[in-house]
């Protein structure tokens, strides 16, 4: 690299801070400002010599970076942010509402031709990582089936209806792969399984003074869509054992792809993930895909990117011919 | 796909022969022929409908085939089979002498690049996923160490030096990865393993009538280079057991990443493989990465290419936009 990739962050939340951490692991790489909609002033960045820049002002920034990592949130800062911020700078993002990927794609495709930029999205674990290994699964061995299993993770949906209960004072949620369900797939026997099957829920609770424990659990494990369908086990605790034990943002989770060859081999690959915080390893995934971004950028290969298009060798600071020699 | 992909074999062992039922998996492709050194009339296919020619008459046939998979061997066979062939086909191996692939890489790009082929080298597993993995594991957790296990699996070369000793009838030798070790690696303690420390041996072997057991054992496990140094079991079975549960080559391993984001969070990525048969899985993947050497041939990428060099997608049959909408 004859210099370093500027980096830029839109969006300080979790998820932009993970990104400021990584950037610090990958010495090819600078960030170069963060851009937020609150005051900057408000913005404490863990390196006080890195500029906060208004939100508003980015425009004016698109000469000083090679790739914009967008931070928002799925739901209502990507879609209007990814389509704008492509028109000015090439851009990586964490889109997560699959169901929405082909219209988000499209737009962002659009706005990223029109003015010659790369605009990646839905990069991270899953979509991600996951999507990545249930392609390879699927294109190696094409009769098998392919299950994901998620957890053990804190669920924030399930941690906040938790959190709605009379007589809870805190609490958290977690969900958790059920080690029967990935016992079976690993056999080779290709169960057909709910995501209710594949799953069990656990809570930890600290109560309100006076709450009775036993209302508290029947209210949760009853609750419909929530817990009523799964097997779930409500664990009480104290205020201290709380901030401790469940402070951090743990996930991870499984894609498992069970097939046959031949007349009767039975052939397993799987891939998992143990997280000890899930917005670092997010954040630490954007950053390697910046790199690709900022490379392809370089190659004019412009439009909106899935990890799906992207040659895995772009990920890696390391020459073609050193990856071959140290790696393959 | 507008007309089905036409593949032909070079070399017809238990690699050649898995490609054979791994093209019948995928109906965008058909083996058009299968390319010998021995006497076509004595080899025997799996369909035997498919035309089988001698290897001396292939550079007749570069009109008729879309990709050559090479199945031969990477001692001798590949090193001089790849760039020959390259000369005439777009090719795809298994090349698996690590310390030579650089060697191997330069003489393939030049035969490729001079006849404006692509030709795709040291695909499988290991190289090939193993080393997709590597490459992402220390792309994403660049603060972190990489563990390659291997196992459980038949071991070729160990088998061969059970086989020689005196009093043993049949015998295999399986490599199994040691589960302590594994799981210390889980822990994100990052231990300093040697390969000896991360693998136990596993014997079963049938005696020869009058052949003392404790005898062969003991000249097993103290038999230097090959298990002196490692942790050996040594069974005791029948020759029908022997067939019954000794006769397929099941193979397998582990690619973990333990790293560290942020202050202090722990990340570990997991890539493993049960596979029930190796040469059949590796075949699996020569086919899968068959699909993409067309693609690129479509699109004049030639030269030399490893699994670092293609955009997952290509792996597909699937369309870029079904992929996004079905995978992402």
């Amino acid at each position: 690299m004859s210099h370093r990739i500027r980096v830029a962050i839109a969006g300080y939340g979790n998820l932009g801070r993970g990104v400021e951490s990584a950037l610090a692991q990958n010495p090819d790489m600078q960030l170069v400002g963060v851009f937020s909609r609150r005051d900057p002033a408000s913005v404490t960045l863990l390196d006080s010599s890195i500029p906060v820049y208004s939100m508003a002002d980015i425009e004016q920034y698109q000469d000083e970076v090679d790739v914009m990592i967008l931070c928002g949130g799925s739901r209502s800062d990507l879609p209007e942010q990814g389509p704008y911020l492509a028109k000015f700078f090439h851009t990586v993002d964490s889109f997560d509402t699959h169901a929405k990927v082909p219209e988000y794609y499209e737009a962002l495709d659009q706005s990223a031709r029109e003015s010659g930029r790369v605009a990646m999205l839905s990069v991270g674990w899953d979509p991600g990582l996951f999507s990545l290994n249930r392609l390879f699964g699927e294109a190696i061995l094409p009769e098998g089936e392919t299950y994901t299993f998620w957890g053990k993770g804190l669920s924030q949906g399930h941690s906040d209806a938790v959190r709605r209960v009379a007589g809870v004072k805190s609490g958290v949620q977690y969900t958790l792969p059920s080690e029967e369900a990935i016992a079976r797939v690993r056999s080779g026997e290709r169960p057909e399984l709910t995501t209710r099957e594949k799953h069990k829920r656990e809570c930890y609770i600290v109560l309100e003074e006076g709450a009775d424990a036993d209302t508290v659990r029947e209210s949760i494990v009853t609750m419909p869509d929530y817990f009523a369908d799964y097997d779930t086990t409500v664990h009480f605790i104290d205020a201290d054992t709380f901030v401790k034990e469940h402070s951090s943002m743990p996930h991870g989770g499984f894609v498992i792809r069970s097939g046959n060859t031949g007349t009767d081999s039975i052939q397993t690959i799987e891939y998992s993930l143990a997280l000890g915080s899930n917005p670092e390893f997010t954040a630490s995934v954007l950053v390697a895909y910046a790199r690709a971004v900022h490379r392809l950028a370089h190659l004019n290969d412009i439009g909106a990117k899935t990890v799906f298009d992207i040659a895995p060798g772009l990920l890696s600071p390391k020459s073609p011919a050193q990856l071959r020699k140290e790696l393959l």
